[in-house]
């Protein structure tokens, strides 16, 4: 443990980090969020035309085509994402960690490798890849928002699995962005980086608790990250910050040697979920890592490799006009906001008008799902972290005291622990006999293929206004199925009017209601929610794409 | 609750399952051990030559494919398996439910089918499958040796998924068989059914959990059935009573609405193991299940099809003579006793012979292991069983008294558990990587395909004498892995001899190492275990199968 006192720990870790950014690509003021609300674009000013195009190019495959052909070197291309995430940083105060020098040299590397043996490394080679604080990186902190935690610089041991594969597959590691404290709240705060904004409306934050990797993909600070989900985690600021993200099934991705507070909880693990701008880059990222065969070395990862045949099956179907979707408009507990509610009814108008059925989906209570998983996520009463804040004696944040309460409380027992198992596997045979059973209730007489639902209950917050409600998101933790955030719109203070009719359910919800103004949350990302099952990882992505190409055509 | 005694309760299951025997099946006398200690053939004398042919038919297939074309009728196979159950039972007392009625009305319905339909209802269609009693079956118990168990009758709704689906398939259920109290021993005994009997060698244990399913697949009075493992349950009695048997990776059978007495210890969980004295059976089994998409109706079953390339692709590698096996001879903790260790060594030498590659498996400590596996079993502190025997006021046997000790323990918290939880990943990933790394200690400089170590440290055990050492069993629990039991040879006084100069390890070794005496011991199976990885139960019945042939080649 530091001598040192906590704050003067955050100060220099706070000098280190913008020292990293170099000189010329330092800002000499920014502009507040009254002056520039959406700061995407803000970027271009301070960059190349050919940077511009290369941060701006979504499609990761373009790229990667580029770079093989020898278009663009792999260092032009790092360079042009660490000076967009550079300034990214500035504007919305979203890395945690910066490793421009290595990523330059490792992409040198790459062009050189390129040069002489005329073939690539891999299928990712020269893609600069971000990465949530949470993935260990070899010569950085993964302090994930602790200041206890800056006392471990990892080192090739001790670097996430995944990391180290995503190098194998010819992956540039240039930045680790931010989350809340032990990456343990849906908003982004901690006492090291402190708040992280929205690009797309900075009035808002970039939620959590993958938020600053939500904030860069944002931005076009990068084009694919990797961001890790216990209950939302990297769906909600996927979300919010108007990018696609991916919640994957537990076991079906490498999570080996990614930084937990808590490790152990079989019950409420994270799972990685890759997040980006452009919905086939999730894709690209998971069939890459499982052509690596992970779970040969990790052995929590099922023994899955990337079926194409199962997501052109999707595709088939819905070529043919078929696909079935459940739409979840409400879940009756906590009320979606108005933008989220008009991103439902828009979507399942687009689908309708192509031939797709949508029906109504009234699944077992969100509010029991809710139960469950809320007691995974307290079943240790919060000792981790509190022990964690002690050893630098840095004091709890408002949203660690929103999530975990101003001490610890007692643990449940292992009993108790395999009441809530037995209580969770209840009520996912409770849900999957509803889906089951959904061809009773569908027009087409055929069962659901996809559930459509609010990414969350509101399109976007401001700092501190998360709502104390995860259950849009968590259901798929509780179920451990695959969903998929797809972004559709964003607020226009003109139409999406709070309901004048609206009557609240309880205290929470006229809470949430209250944090929605049209004014401040104009131009804010909506996006929704599809869920698929267990390992639909490769449906899933397959629906989304239907949806995508509807939702944002003309 | 009963306002009967336990013993009342008791006396009365047993008349009510003898008299489930039809009267001209009754055995006037039973010959003790001593007169006759390998019973396997003793059911001949009181069947005709049709039921012997149809009962000691071991495959399958076979007897599929002769009901399929009317060679037999469903209801003949069905009643010749019945007969030969009900002499079973008599002689080695592995029974602990009887549905002769429902499975001879069942056959003949399925016969009547085929008759009018010209097609069998699945690919099971008319083949007795027996169940281990923690099957729950529609109309009878699922008591797995509890008294109190006594009160519930098993309906179609509380009936076992999986039995369902055999249904489904075509299969017939006739019997269910016996286990130790709360299915929670190696040993099989428990207050209703008293103890079980090895067939092959009377003096000894059936050995447990799924004690009467070894006994009653050893005297072929079933062709095919389920048991379950949580530490061996199923490969133990496998290998005891000389049969096939495999313990399934968490998920890749469905285990819905199984009886445990425990429910939601997802770190200890019982899997399916199927158990068969013929292995392709095993193979069939699986298949056909798998065909039936299981993980759409049960949440915790992994969607992996039965990948019939992956099994032909271990039988074209060791075409070649291409397979590596690890061998552990030992494993440091108890010694295997001479009859193992000369099993190992014969199956050592054929597979060279043959020109695979054996070499020396000497992985992570099972020491370890065992001691991470043992916080799992003991993490409620045994609260459970003693619930279950006083709410009929049953004493607790020495089983139990062994397994659980005299009374409940304190259960441990949820950290703790979840520490245990990360021990076991420590030691699955040094486990794999120690397994990922074995090309460099091979000839061939291929890694390793598959361990082969003892089924169990004794090959035989007399009641009582089960040793207090699962390790052999319970490292694929901790690991997780595919595990098959495959019968080797038999015990031979002549040649089996105590080792003169053996010096145990510890008291424990030294006590296991008494039990054994090669005459009592004569005649008694002796197995082999064959280890592959998570999910690979089609490679490791392929790689059975190679050593299979070549152990009873000649």
């Amino acid at each position: 443990m530091s001598l040192k006192s906590w704050s003067t720990i955050v100060a220099e870790k706070r000098v280190a980090l913008a020292a990293k950014i170099p000189a010329a690509w330092r800002l000499a003021s920014v502009p507040d969020s009254t002056e520039l609300r959406n700061a995407v674009d803000f970027p271009r000013q301070f960059m190349s035309e050919r940077s511009i195009a290369i941060t701006e190019t979504t499609d990761a495959r373009v790229l990667l085509a580029k770079i093989a052909s020898g278009q663009y070197t792999a260092h032009e291309v790092t360079e042009a994402f660490c000076h967009r995430a550079a300034i990214a940083q500035q504007v919305v105060n979203c890395l945690a960690e910066i490793m421009f020098d290595d990523a330059l040299k490792r992409a040198k590397e790459l062009d050189e490798y390129l040069r002489v043996n005329k073939k690539t490394v891999g299928p990712l080679h020269g893609l600069p890849v971000s990465l949530k604080d949470v993935f260990r990186v070899r010569g950085t902190n993964s302090a994930i928002g602790v200041v206890s935690f800056l006392d471990v610089l990892d080192t090739v041991d001790t670097e996430a699995f995944i990391v180290k594969e995503l190098r194998a597959l010819g992956a540039v590691i240039y930045v680790k962005t931010t989350c809340p404290t032990a990456s343990s709240h849906i908003d982004c705060h901690n006492n090291i980086t402190g708040q992280s904004y929205n690009p797309v409306n900075r009035l808002m934050s970039s939620a959590g608790s993958s938020g600053g990797e939500g904030a860069l993909s944002a931005i076009h600070g990068t084009i694919l990250g990797l961001s890790t989900d216990i209950g939302g985690s990297s769906r909600v600021p996927a979300a919010v910050n108007g990018v696609y993200g991916l919640r994957t099934t537990y076991g079906r991705l490498p999570y080996l040697g990614v930084h937990d507070l808590i490790v152990g909880n079989t019950s409420a693990p994270f799972t990685i979920g890759p997040m980006s701008a452009n919905l086939s880059n999730l894709s690209l990222l998971i069939e890459s890592v499982l052509s690596r065969q992970p779970w040969v070395a990790d052995p929590r990862v099922v023994e899955i490799p990337w079926r194409v045949d199962h997501y052109d099956a999707v595709t088939k179907k819905a070529g043919a006009g078929g696909l079935v979707f459940g739409i979840l408009m409400t879940d009756d507990v906590v009320t979606p906001s108005p933008p989220v509610q008009r991103a439902l009814k828009d979507v399942k108008a687009r689908l309708e008008a192509a031939g797709h059925e949508v029906v109504e989906w009234t699944p077992p209570p969100h509010r029991e799902a809710d139960t469950i998983i809320n007691t995974f996520y307290g079943a240790e009463g919060g000792h981790a972290i509190f022990k964690a804040l002690a050893a630098s004696g840095e004091p709890a944040d408002h949203l660690v005291k929103d999530w975990f309460g101003e001490a610890p409380v007692p643990e449940i027992s292992a009993s108790e622990f395999f009441a809530a198992n037995e209580r969770r596997y209840q009520y996912q045979q409770a849900y999957a006999k509803y889906w089951n059973e959904s061809y009773k209730f569908t027009q087409s007489g055929r069962p659901v293929d996809f559930v459509l639902l609010p990414a969350f209950h509101a399109n976007s917050f401001r700092p501190g206004e998360a709502g104390r409600y995860l259950g849009y998101v968590t259901i798929a933790n509780v179920l451990d199925h695959a969903a998929v955030i797809l972004p559709v719109s964003h607020v226009d203070k003109k139409i999406d009017l709070p309901d004048p009719a609206f009557v609240p359910i309880d205290e929470r919800d006229a809470l949430n209601h209250s944090f929605y103004n049209p004014e401040d949350f104009d131009g804010a990302p909506i996006a929704v929610q599809i869920m698929g099952r267990r390992f639909q990882e490769e449906q899933v992505l397959a629906a989304a794409k239907v949806v995508d190409e509807l939702v944002h055509s003309k």
